[in-house]
């Protein structure tokens, strides 16, 4: 059996991870309880995640009912899982200090792939890291918006 | 550009990937509208990908509440993206058929794991696969769960 990691080196492999700016699974749901998935560009600011899409899709449809949402990122054996909640939502075209971090963060704007495209802050509410069963105990690296270490 | 992949291929490479018996992300919601997703072992018996988890966890009682989730395979730039229906939910210790075919795709058998897991067999009405945004396009695979290709 592997060694299991602490949950500062979760943590740090976290930060990690969130730093490299890599693409992520967003779960929405509506207010039907019917649930969206999609991938989305994340750009992690230190403290929230900023991801774009169109007002008018189904994520922001979802997003524009309820605040809460939950990501994923690295892979199914390596688990990062992320409560949020959307802080805030700006159309793109008017929030130019949001769309110059998001793009430099993540290789693109959304102001030039078309129109309609908004904004999203989530902040993180809690966070999970665990690779496979052997590590769902200690998988809880925040809790209630707060870092556990 | 890379080359785009017709609907014909991109099925292939998503019945590779099924076939290949990956864990993947399964979104689900509540009744009032929260999202919630997880990592879970599918196994893809040609028709149905079938997944365990605990009938008490949060996405148990979403199952029960009501029938719609989504499932995500392959990573953010090389999407599946599954749009599937419960068809079927049965206690892992009273579906021994399931559990062995399940332990033999996935590698792991829920009864030796703990009390209290159920199967639930999710029908695919939609099938997505696409590579980056240029492969939006064309990135339809099956619709009303009838394969375009």
């Amino acid at each position: 059996m592997p060694e299991l990691r602490t949950v500062e080196a979760r943590k740090a492999d976290v930060l990690t991870a969130l730093e490299s700016q890599q693409d992520m699974w967003l779960a929405t749901a509506d207010a039907a309880g019917r649930p969206h998935l999609i991938a989305v560009s994340a750009w992690w600011d230190g403290t929230d995640l900023v991801v774009a899409t169109t007002a008018g899709s189904r994520t922001g449809s979802n997003l524009a009912a309820g605040p809460t949402v939950r990501l994923a990122a690295g892979a199914p054996n390596d688990v990062i899982m992320i409560d949020a909640r959307v802080v805030e939502s700006v159309a793109a075209n008017l929030a130019p200090e949001v769309a110059d971090g998001f793009a430099i963060a993540v290789g693109w704007d959304p102001r030039e792939v078309g129109e309609g495209w908004a904004f999203y802050r989530l902040r993180p509410t809690r966070i999970q890291a665990y690779r496979g069963y052997d590590e769902l105990e200690g998988r809880d690296l925040m809790r209630d918006a707060t870092w556990l270490a």
